[in-house]
């Protein structure tokens, strides 16, 4: 007979109780290994989701998943390892000039990554649409690449947690995704896996964000503030606006340019500001304060860092990015105020190529939504507003579709937030 | 893509709707086919046993139960048809004299039961006791039977409900077991589609029973009375107590001969008494009130129905049943009452051999628990108290463990409950 059951434990925490350290041991490790059935750990899960978790046995939960797979060993690179993570959101390139900017500010940021699914992108999918890049890279090659480069943006390594990918898979098709200590126990255990040396969380808030309102996301931001501290890895975690989509572009490729343009200098001032705020965030925890990074940002200084990383995986800086066989643009049916929702614009995105429903649906490089005004900005009648950008022109009805309601021309500018809402240290 | 999923139909739970009638017949009818996968349901299942449903709610889950498999449609048997369920007890072998005692009244039973699992017997493994009788009936001989005895106990078919059997084996690995929407729906799907005309069903109350609450099986019972009369099946619930054991026997074969006993007219007072209060209960719902059961048993004119309803099915009802190759004796090790706990003397039984811990184990049909005083009788020091059957001699010190704080010679009398605690009509 097995030292735990599965049934006890999922009775335990159905029944209210914080589950023992034992128990999260072994049923993690045993759910990782086949021992315990996925309609086992899916009732558990609905129980965690519905009857919730305490602090300290998040954070057990948390080491549990981290011990299902390896924890990544680097050699010393020769500068302080810091990195981010971003729960997501419409229009967030902000890992592409950010990791370049704080390698050029002096630490080293390994950034592994994964794909987007539904109506917000993944920064493997944009950096896929640079002709050669190559997302898979080995320990060494990851290693080499912060020495010399200082950072790395990959495909996370499937020895990395792989508990956390079992659960994530199931969650997904059993309604356990909306989770605060499971969400937060899954984002973290793959960053605490990849031995960074600090972390600063990206929390969005808001129609295109997976936490809706300010008071949840919070919460998210303040469990996974704690399990790092839990686990030695100083953590903050910024609570940002995702209302409106971050930037102009919305769609792989057309995020790259974006991100180009910010790297070179210039760009949309909210890309740009919500960069510097991560970069300065980061380079406080790397140690490094007497770097200005709105300064190097501005300067370009951060554009060679970028072309070295995208060559050292493949890539080339200087080809052309794919463009769009179709393109259709939306103009102002009237005077007034550009509104414009986020979820909206995410959408559209998906539903023209730029996202996936399933995780083994492909990517179009070039789809997407380009915004021609600022949320916010005054406009006339027949003001181009947004253009449409796919290689499937059926797909336009669907993504018209989804902009009704949530992009319009209006009387009053809507109320808006402050680009970063709070901190949480 | 489907016109319903799995995903928004547990979320729809989780986040505490009630399910629409198509979601539920959907979503029963897609598991039982396999289009919807155990995981998913495990989680349905814990957001069902942890929101609950509404009274209407759950008898459309039975309704979508039962359209997962046939309605039993028996010929005119020339009697009125009425059944009984109980929700299981410890020394519980009240179908075996009730059958027959109201078919000798008048009334038909047809009664499709199940196997013991865990701590309570079940009725099919006490009658696999004697010698030839097989549980086993095609509908042909199930009709046969009913209109030429009046009494069938036999195992029910795998075409009825079958969503039920499918659902009950996964709540009993995922720990969704003790939801009231999903125990009243799983006895009462089954009991529609076997097409009775009346159901009298007895929900136990105690240590012994399930449900350890009267409120909680008050809950239980008012919900299975009110899906019966959603589905035009007449159903009366009676709360009967299940802290002490029924009757002196706990076992297989040790059961049977108690029952015998009640047949011919003796054995216990309390078995007798739930014998007729349950008899008195399917009589009035058959319409037959001009006959007094307690009359019938006390004459012995049942036990030739039941000679009669055993031989049908091949058993030999005057073959001598096995016996325990090995017994021992407890006696009382000083003056007092003697006090014995339903959950106890049933575990005892349960490890003696009488109880499988898994569907799939075999049961052995002579060991169990034989109480040689009642509970709550005056005992003197030295007085023999129960006798330990089994043919596992090595069994006997779990039960003695298992017995051990359940039975005991105390000062006070422990308050006696009334056998039946309340009437739900």
């Amino acid at each position: 007979m097995a030292e735990h059951s599965a049934v006890e434990i999922i009775i335990a925490k159905r029944d209210g109780s914080r589950l023992t350290d034992a128990q999260i041991d072994w049923v993690v490790d045993a759910y990782t290994r086949g021992g315990v059935a996925d309609e086992q750990m899916a009732a558990l899960a609905m129980a965690i989701l519905l009857n919730g978790m305490e602090p300290d046995e998040i954070s057990r939960w948390t080491a549990a998943m981290i011990a299902s797979g390896e924890v990544l060993s680097l050699p010393d690179v020769g500068r302080p390892l810091v990195d981010k993570h971003s729960t997501g959101g419409v229009g967030d390139k902000i890992t592409l000039p950010l990791a370049p900017l704080v390698a050029a500010c002096g630490a080293a940021v390994p950034q592994l990554s994964g794909r987007g699914l539904g109506h917000t992108g993944g920064t493997l999918d944009k950096l896929e649409s640079i002709p050669g890049w190559r997302a898979s890279l080995s320990l060494e090659e990851i290693s080499a690449q912060l020495a010399d480069v200082g950072a790395v943006i990959c495909a996370t390594t499937p020895t990395l947690a792989p508990a956390d990918r079992k659960l994530y898979a199931l969650r997904d098709v059993t309604g356990t995704v909306e989770s605060i200590p499971l969400i937060a126990s899954s984002i973290m255990s793959k960053k605490i896996a990849e031995a960074t040396g600090g972390l600063v969380l990206d929390v969005k808030v808001g129609s295109g964000a997976f936490m809706k309102t300010l008071e949840l996301a919070g919460e998210l931001a303040e469990t996974m503030v704690r399990i790092g501290g839990d686990h030695g890895l100083p953590t903050v975690a910024l609570l940002t606006d995702m209302s409106v989509p971050l930037g102009r572009a919305a769609g792989n490729a057309l995020e790259v340019a974006e991100a180009v343009e910010v790297l070179r200098g210039g760009g949309p001032a909210d890309v740009v500001e919500l960069t510097v705020a991560l970069a300065r965030e980061m380079l406080a925890l790397a140690g490094l304060t007497d770097v200005d990074p709105a300064a190097v940002l501005a300067s370009g200084e951060a554009y060679p860092v970028w072309e070295r990383m995208i060559a050292a995986q493949g890539g080339d800086p200087a080809a052309p990015l794919p463009r769009a066989g179709h393109v259709e643009t939306l103009t102002a049916d009237r005077d007034g105020v550009f509104a414009c929702d986020a979820l909206a614009v995410g959408t559209a995105a998906w539903r023209l190529g730029a996202g996936r429903a399933r995780k083994e649906d492909p990517v179009q490089a070039a789809a997407g939504v380009l915004l021609l005004a600022d949320p916010g900005e005054r406009v006339e009648a027949g003001r181009p507003l947004l253009e449409l950008h796919t290689d499937t022109p059926d797909a336009v009805g669907w993504a018209r579709a989804a902009l009704a309601g949530g992009v319009a021309v209006v009387d009053e500018p809507p109320a808006r937030a402050d680009l970063v809402l709070a901190t949480i240290r």
